[in-house]
């Protein structure tokens, strides 16, 4: 069966701010170093099992253009711009749509745009095989990563390690980000893994579940789907988007549906998901930092400190991560990067727009 | 007797680095906030005692351009020029002999440049006392600070409380920079002062006392002293800078001298030695930060935050001085200001000139 991608890059990527911004969020960033912007190398990655005309991308409008520049190859009506937000289940329902229109059905595969993911040949072997697992039976795959650390930042799923259909567990269920102490229980068990977000399924099983649990959010993609290509598709996108419910795929359809099996990723996977993810990201000096930049340390230790142009000069500092770009600074302790939103908001009630 | 004044501006400031440049050290800049730079201060509050013609200003002769656009109403001729630094006897015993060959003989009040005294009123009324002890026996006079915690960044004066003359104990001897234990004993003792580094006597006493305790200092001085004014001025000058030794006047006259007395100085003393004196400076907020410029704090305590153009975002730190310059930045905790010398010595032997 043809395979297609559903690459989702709408997101703000707030938790890496000062250096994503509002007009160049998280996924249009090079954070690893290589040259290359994370949603370049999600396409990079999976180029090897589906050709660049059935990649898409659903990302918000104001993002279309650096969507053109970085990924120039790819068509341009293969970027699929959601007027506003809502959430995972209308945007993997606007991508199934169009896959349908145009090959009736076909695997497609869901992915996030801002993961980092090590290990690429073993990512496309798991990818083959929850191909597999998708054709048969309609089942519903997601990619679930072998918990490694009682994380209470991912949702997790609770495997059925009975039922097994090819190299994937049947899903029992699905589970909401937990406290310490479940995580810490969710781990110990070796029956959880976390929810990576990345999904494979055909686009007809998908938009039948979307059309037996969202039914509102169906109709209205039914109706996008009729104008696709036509001159009054721009005005019934809008019109729709205006108009559905916000939900998740998670919350929507995945907690509710059966046939669900989940495929443990063992390929290095990273969902970059804040600022002390950098340190997996990057090699460790003898103290524990991480510096680049321009940047001078005296008795610094297990500090994170991406300079720019201007000198930092850190002394005795420890646990910090320090992040200097061309109009704005963050200094912030490692347990406080959830806090980093908090500036965000704050920028944005006192309406200092240039930061954003 | 004439009064007059030799005010010291010939520090590096390299502790207030990076606000303090080579270029512009701290006794050049505006740090109180009021709109004067601290050597605009020092001479702004002897002027009720001291004419302005009679205030001679030490510096290195880097810093002339400097002096005279912050003190344009200062003759020139009183800015003496010290070719190289040779520390704090040969610089008072050049203010010494240019005072000599002017009035023969004067009061000299001897002043560091980048000091903070809040109660002008008190510190004049101080300075009178300590003038009539100078008139008086050819009585070398110091002002001493009453301790307040156990400091060691400061040298202690033991002194005699049973020997008084006028409003002075006689000192009994100097205390190089104690290490903690010894401070707590001097504190809890009471018989001893900080030593402030301001001093008041005749220039006859003090030349009396660099011909007996440094005469080689003292020659190179009278040659100085023949060719003030006359063409050969600066080259003699270079001359014998070059060749005498470095000796500060408290180890090299003070500590061998008898007839020395200390005044308690009580009219807030501060010698603004590092950036941890911005806190004694300007008013906290209810953190206990003093936060300036651009800067956006979530969970801070603690800290010294003083911002630039660019947006300072500090989250969760606690006792840490940020110092934003329009090409350095300084990150440092408050228990390692005396760490900074270490990042600008780094800068000299990488040869990181910009940044000094």
């Amino acid at each position: 069966m043809k395979v297609t991608a559903l690459i989702m890059a709408g997101g703000k990527g707030e938790r890496f701010w000062p250096r994503s911004r509002k007009n160049n969020p998280k996924q249009f960033l090079c954070l690893t170093g290589d040259g290359k912007t994370m949603i370049q190398q999600t396409v990079d990655r999976i180029l090897p099992l589906v050709a660049m005309e059935d990649i898409y991308i659903a990302t918000n409008k104001d993002y279309k253009k650096l969507v053109r520049q970085q990924l120039p190859e790819l068509p341009e009506e293969n970027i699929l711009c959601e007027p506003v937000g809502r959430n995972t289940a209308p945007c993997i329902g606007l991508g199934a749509v169009h896959i349908r229109k145009k090959y009736e059905d076909a695997i497609m595969l869901v992915l996030p745009s801002d993961h980092l993911i090590k290990y690429k040949g073993m990512f496309l072997t798991v990818l083959q095989d929850a191909i597999k697992v998708a054709e048969e039976d309609n089942n519903l795959v997601t990619l679930g990563i072998t918990p490694t650390a009682p994380e209470t930042g991912y949702g997790y799923i609770k495997f059925n390690p009975g039922t097994i259909q090819g190299r994937a567990f049947a899903v029992d269920c699905f589970v909401e980000k937990p406290d310490t102490a479940k995580a810490k229980e969710y781990l110990e068990s070796e029956e959880y893994m976390w929810n990576s977000g990345m999904f494979v399924w055909k686009a007809s099983t998908i938009l039948a579940s979307l059309e037996k649990h969202l039914p509102k959010i169906y109709e209205g993609l039914l109706r996008i789907e009729e104008t696709i290509g036509t001159e009054d598709a721009e005005a019934v996108l809008n019109g729709v988007f205006d108009t559905i419910p916000s939900e998740s795929i998670d919350y929507g359809i995945l907690e509710k549906e059966d046939h669900i099996y989940v495929l443990p990723g063992t390929f290095g996977w990273d969902d970059v998901g804040s600022w002390l993810s950098v340190e997996r990201m990057k090699p460790l000096n003898d103290s524990g930092n991480v510096v680049e930049g321009n940047a001078m340390t005296v008795n610094v230790k297990n500090c994170i400190i991406e300079g720019s142009d201007k000198l930092i000069a850190a002394i005795g500092i420890r646990d910090l991560i320090v992040v200097d770009t061309e109009d704005a600074t963050l200094i912030c302790t490692k347990d406080s990067t959830a806090d980093i939103k908090k500036i965000v908001e704050n920028l944005k009630i006192c309406n200092r727009e240039k930061y954003l």
